[in-house]
């Protein structure tokens, strides 16, 4: 499966002149979380919308982010919004729909805006798994992907939750992953790119195939380890000993395992494929190790973690300081 | 097998009046890394012994040692530090001798300790594996472990490694573990309990068996599981864009990863059967995750998860600050 991939350079870049595209106008915040608030208080400090409006069914966070200046007008649907939009003008040029709700809520949000909006507003979204969003979009290759919508995925997060987690500066200096399909509006994709680099992310552009292999690879494989182990532990007869006796690396190791069940039972599901197809390398792996022990090979032990060492080391020196924000 | 385990508050715990034990004379540390460095300084620090003598195969880390005041007197073996005692009495009451030498060479060491040096002498380690070095110097059962030995596991450590990581506060508010046998002298019990508590550390005692079992658990299996999830990635063709993509969560997930590969070898092969067994429950847990991911089964991967994180919430909660010292 890997020998198809396109290697990374051969994707097209986004340009690199923010700001060139015309302003924006208002923004629409479609789920009020940790990333979605964070989106709306980024954009609300950069001052490039006129106004922030938010959606959420939960009437909660709607209110919290009201009363917290989040935004300046809210409604629990699209349709309630639109509804009641007084003397505002519709939805149009200028204006950008971005979507932060579950991964697998992400395609029908975008059908409902393809019949609703018109086709000048920018859409995104910031879904962990863009291949499911862009085979629901596209019902299988059998119609285009809206050009309008340009699927992207800021790395950026914590194994926190909900509003009160929201931060201005969450995505500032980390990467944001840009998916445009073939069919996406260069015009559309340049805004994305500008928007995302004026709130200080890093913009790269790969495939949605690549990407989800790359993210069930270093993000979504972990978080199922982390949950797993955790599970694990917690069903044997002497656990507290073990809970108790933990120390700072167990503590780091399973930081992850803190994460949302919902969120991330929705992405074990959205990219199934290539978390089981890396999961499947990951066990074999694990029990070449198993069977090295049983058989006392203490070569083949001690090469597979001068191999893992080695790659960590270097993959650490290649990093950008702004990149990690946990510690080494 | 769980069955068969004391439970932890049955154990003998060990008096709690540090310094009514008599004064110390001399320390000798043999091994001088990350933890004999740090339990150097921090004897030093602490004014307990009169001299602090090391010894360590490596010229260059005794000579470091001198050189950085970490010890007094240094020698490459033991011999070579009893050949050249010069005006020094010969090690007896009050001296203590720490053994932090990879796990699998303290039986030969507390053997040689046993045959060369008085019985008053206290003798005490810090291996991260208790089971195989009693086992090892009852000779299956069929003699006793030294009476001045008391087996220890402090719970503090680092990814790094070597005198140049040691640091004087390494076990101030960690946990350190003991393991008597049950033909410990009482009186090097209460001594080795004192020397740690006047050191910072909070001293537990639990049996060689159970302490392997929860360090499988806590430590030796994610060791294992974060070297082989990196070792993993790094052979995947399109590595560079896993870890370059990586973000803080895998930062943290995979710090383990970059420990020192020797010891741990070591430790795997040391604890081999408390941690195959360990790892044959969690690769059974994360493959009932793998299933219920095939079968779009949500319920299972959110019940999983929410027990997972239920479970760990708790044991932070439970943690106090001093023993955690790993953000959260």
């Amino acid at each position: 499966m890997d020998s198809v991939l396109p290697p990374d350079g051969s994707l097209p870049q986004p340009p690199h002149q923010p700001g060139s595209y015309g302003p924006w106008r208002r923004l629409v915040v479609v789920g009020l979380g940790l990333i979605g608030g964070s989106f709306a208080l980024a954009a609300k400090r950069a001052g490039l919308f006129s106004e922030i409006w938010g959606i959420d069914a939960n009437h909660q966070s709607l209110a919290q982010a009201m009363a917290l200046g989040v935004i300046n007008r809210g409604a629990e649907t699209l349709r309630q919004l639109m509804a009641n939009l007084g003397d505002a003008s519709p939805l149009g040029e200028g204006d950008c729909i971005y979507i932060a709700v579950p991964t697998r809520s992400v395609p029908a949000i975008i059908a409902e805006l393809q019949a609703s909006v018109d086709a000048k507003v920018t859409i995104t979204d910031g879904a962990s798994v863009k291949g499911s969003v862009v085979a629901a979009l596209s019902d299988g290759g059998q119609k285009s992907v809206p050009a309008n919508f340009i699927p992207g995925h800021p790395i950026a997060g914590s194994e926190q939750s909900g509003l009160t987690a929201a931060r201005a500066d969450l995505f500032a200096g980390k990467r944001c992953i840009l998916c445009p399909d073939s069919a996406a509006d260069s015009w559309h994709l340049a805004r994305v790119t500008a928007l995302w680099q004026q709130l200080g992310a890093q913009v790269h552009c790969m495939s949605a195939l690549l990407h989800d292999q790359v993210f069930a690879a270093t993000s979504h494989l972990p978080h199922l380890i982390a949950f797993s182990l955790v599970d694990t532990l917690a069903q044997k007869p002497y656990c507290d000993a073990i809970f108790h006796n933990a120390a700072g690396g167990f503590t780091g190791f399973t930081r992850i395992a803190s994460s949302d069940p919902v969120m991330w039972r929705d992405i074990a599901l959205a990219n199934r494929d290539a978390v089981v197809a890396c999961l499947d390398e990951f066990v074999a792996n694990l029990l070449s190790l198993r069977t090295a022990m049983q058989a006392e090979n203490a070569e083949a032990l001690e090469a597979a973690f001068t191999r893992a060492k080695t790659a960590r080391d270097q993959f650490l020196c290649a990093q950008t300081p702004a990149e990690g924000d946990a510690p080494r």
